[in-house]
């Protein structure tokens, strides 16, 4: 009944707070006999890691991972693997304002009215430093991912496809580019033009949405489990379970309301012994499961809502006030999702392979 | 780990296919003294049901349903609610042709590919037709969401938003309307405008896709279990595992991404004794939690698969070759998918209730 | 979080009640491409069927059983499965004297206490009847362990080793005799002296309670999942569960706390190529796990609870009373508890095997 | 699927192996706003303690417990609790031996045969020091059971009832004596002939096995979820997934089976406004749900497998061999599975008291 774990067979809770002494997670449900150390984990946090740049949080965390349990002479168990992430940087005097007052757009309010009670040091629990365990979680999930389908044969990575309103030219998507500018944009002229967007938004106080696009090719097809837990329905509830999200797509998504049957059938042709689709308007997924095709999922994050612009609000003796949130914040959110977005989709893939393994037995080609 | 169930706390759980001799539900978690009965649910289920009109499956069922257990003396128990509708109107012969051929849009490809076996008849277990059953439990879940927050505190509905890449004019928005026309349009012009819209698809042998509107209100604040049980982490899932779903969507939904931080965040002010807010992009939800405002989901439905004009595909011995859907089917799925989406508004709803009582015991004003 | 479903993977739930018009189940994640039927099923219900001797209850059902989904063309599809049987003696009236008051050793007082409400016709929800839904699912369970593991591979039988104080004898064990007398006793002495102790009881208006054993033979080595759901944990729960069930042991139980260490340890030796016990002391069962030797479980059944002999009781005004259980009644419930057992053995080792392929991928051998 | 977790509403997982750096766990699900330290939960540990008399192993380790999440400003949030204690005294090396030999009666071969790998050093992850986790979190379990049904209210202990075969006397029974002496014994005198038989034991090299009883006084009427999550069959799996552990029975338990009818009937009157019994052969469980009266679990712990006589066995590769388990390892593990009966009997009426009143709503009187 509690709302910290997610996945089933690649079971993960996370658990602590923004201004803890540590954030950590188990990871229940892990095969045994795979090779797995810190370096398997390590780089996927780097990616998100704050500070790198003035477009991220200027909060200095190392987030080192350690791993507590669960490997043993480099190998998996298939015992619970431990997780743990100290915080390091933690200046909690930042945060003095928002212990009474609700910052709009947070879940300061929400919190108080559930629980009666918050833990308003930098948003506890409901900060986005959650999201370091979901990243170090997804960097154990692709391990799973390449036991179960070998090595080299799924690709899962992300990219912005738009901020502030500006969208990538599709036409110049380039993979390559993702990790050669500060927004893993795929597209090096758009990269150059946020970053003058967001300098601009920066200075004006205020801070920009994005959308994100994650996509894994070499998924097999017949991977999801009808009719509740279809692979596309736990895709929306993994991304929309991250920070600041407020909408989720597959393939054509929105648009595929605005298509006719004729435009929208992904026809079907063999190409030697493989079937193949013709257009991917489906996002490779068919019913709920995995088509073959790359699946392709995008999400929706509202831009920040933390601000030096005043905002009215209210406190929690319900006198109105205003508020300007101080302290590090990243002007744009959307920007560190892209590598959490890629551990969902990691976190969901494996989650389904060993939920497949189990009821069907052989795994999907 | 099988996926035909969905809730933690108000735990339903479907069964049955397309042309079985029935389909069916258990509800494990309904609290006792609740009164209902048939006529509770009924209405909901006519409301989806099939045959009303010509821009819906010409398939007639009278969709009865019946309630098996868990009722005594009109009064909940506390025990599972099993309910049921027969099956009555199969004829199984018009979907001979499917019986091989997998049909583009459809989950024919993907079932085969996951079990190796499927019922190919009427699309099995992956036809809409199960939708009816998540309309009879969310019959039960409004009853239970009134038992616990009092007679007409919520009020739960849905409308059809846009058709075919035509939306409603929000000025006109008129919820009386919805039921005045068979598209569930909150706008009379838009209604007419889509019917004579769907009439030309139908004639040219193609469908219409559409996107659902569902807003609830008063729903207390403070509703949702963070972080991966998020109130709108699980309406995403909801939505999505509706068929055909492509895409959903909370309050500002993929245009807060093109909102600056500003201009997004939703200022609070004190309305009396009552927090209020000053606009609604959240769609009502706070870091997973509800606000108290209005909760606004939408999502999109493609455009029904099965199209009288040819579509390549391939059969299930990996031939090349082209199949017509006949049959009877919706021109635009979307329509019925509205009470369907209430449903699953319902569920949600009722499931996060029952699980804060459980967490936090009082229930939220 | 309620609590009418069993196991994680081959899960199933049931619903019904005593007298109301059926009682059924659901079963999710039976594996595609079994061959299933009714007359998989039937069997087993009619062992456990009522109204078969002077030694169970006169209630006349045939409990015949109809599968209403998840099967094609005699084959399982990997979709849910729905079993129901219609109630059909159910003559009520009997049961009147009941609606107020509370009977010693049964639910009745503790029901209406968490309730506040109860169905009092014979039960309920919380008679054995909802035993004879156990056995179905244990039949379906059955088809899924011979398809994992091979026809023949594991037997899964139970016996009567003790009624009313009085034991079988081991020497005399002779598993063929289980069926031909009406007490499931593998000792046919023992069967006649019960004959005679059962008589005896119904005559003076008691009952007998019994201990039942239950043996799995050839259960492969590795099964089960450390730390909490161990196997022994989850048949100690399955056993448990079994309406008057109040004790369970594995192996030597109780009597192993009365071993010293040399005497209980099952030393282990080569046969061959295969890894052989000395003794099973352990019952099959080591650190949660099996052994590859007889899984061995032993249950404790109360007498019978409805007896003619008049009871000191109150009603549910708080007046003191007393109460003579009429209606139709087994003399000693332990019996007919054998068949139960074994389906829930059945149902365990079913969800075990498919939990430890979904985690450790090959099947153990 | 995965198997370390505990409970649906107050939800505990626990990680961590016997000589890894660390063992810990998640408890999810406790409600807010409950003060809690370590020095609520540093007690129960310190009872469970190793090394603190020559009847238990020398392993000296100060088990100091650490809360790194869900508690601010000294009460909880509703957030995870994440509880951790190092492992100190780890001394690996005493554990060369088992590397590659099974020791008779342990979890070495069925592990070894389950994952293809295991961590040897002092069992790994199936060693009883896992245990003391559950005892953490029965702690934070013993606040909530406070907080929910009122201080003082619910009285939870237990005791050794018998070791090696010599019980104590009911007569004698004192539960002040528990404290007194080192057995947790009722009665001072079979803790002296404890004493002298346990010595004997150790100098002949060999163990003893034991019974622990635990008693819930207190607990009101109506506890439990059937009819699978019985509080009784919850009982069971928790007492049964506790090391070493062969048998559980309720209230008369297995004595139960050989009392007839009338005289195991638990006969009810009124005591002023309440309803009473005037016997106790259910252990305070009916029909799954508790029935005001004490709850009475007893369950048998098995002799110590690790013995310095030496064992037949076999090795990894197949080989016959011997083995003496040296090392460090209490002479009667039942003597610390009484703090550990103790904590699972928290954890399962926290567990089912949130269960309750998420269904129900208020909870029992």
């Amino acid at each position: 009944m509690p709302g910290n774990s997610f996945g089933e067979a690649f079971r993960f809770t996370t658990w602590g707070e923004s201004h803890g002494p540590a954030i950590g997670c188990v990871i229940d449900g892990v095969p045994p006999l795979i090779s797995l150390s810190e370096s398997d984990i390590q780089p996927w946090l780097d990616k998100r890691r704050p500070g790198q740049s003035r477009y991220t949080t200027q909060r200095r965390e190392p987030d080192r991972v350690e791993i507590l349990s669960g490997v043993f002479e480099g190998r998996t168990t298939g015992t619970p693997i431990a997780l743990v992430i100290r915080n390091e940087d933690q200046r909690s005097k930042d945060y003095g304002e928002i212990a009474s007052k609700f910052r709009p757009g947070h879940a300061d309010f929400t919190y108080f009215r559930k629980y009666g009670i918050r833990d308003y040091r930098g948003g506890g629990r409901s900060s986005a430093r959650e999201t370091a365990m979901r990243v170090a979680a997804g960097g154990v999930a692709r391990k799973v991912i390449e036991q179960l389908l070998g090595a080299g044969r799924v690709s899962l990575r992300g990219a912005l496809v738009e901020m502030g309103g500006r969208a990538v030219e599709r036409a110049r998507w380039d993979w390559d580019e993702v990790n050669r500018n500060l927004f893993f944009a795929p597209d090096a002229e758009a990269a150059a033009q946020w970053a003058e967007d967001l300098d601009k938004a920066r200075k004006s106080g205020t801070s920009l949405g994005a959308i994100v696009e994650v996509v894994a090719e070499g998924v097999p097809a017949g991977l999801g489990e009808p009719v509740y837990d279809k692979l596309d329905a736990d895709l929306a509830k993994a991304m929309m379970s991250i920070n600041a999200v407020k909408g989720v797509e597959i393939g054509a998504g929105f648009e595929a309301a605005r298509l006719d049957g004729e435009a929208n059938a992904d026809e079907m042709r063999m190409a030697g012994n493989q079937v193949s689709f013709l257009s991917n308007n489906a996002g490779g997924v068919l019913g709920g499961l995995s088509s073959g095709q790359d699946i392709v999922v995008r999400f929706a994050v509202k831009p920040t809502s933390s601000i030096l612009t005043p905002r009215r609000t209210v406190d929690r003796f319900n006198r109105e006030t205003e508020i300007v949130t101080r302290g590090r914040h990243d002007p744009c959110v959307g920007i560190r999702a892209v590598p959490v977005g890629e551990a969902m989709m990691a976190l969901v893939l494996a989650d389904h392979l060993l939920r497949h393994r189990g009821q069907v037995g052989h795994l999907p080609e």
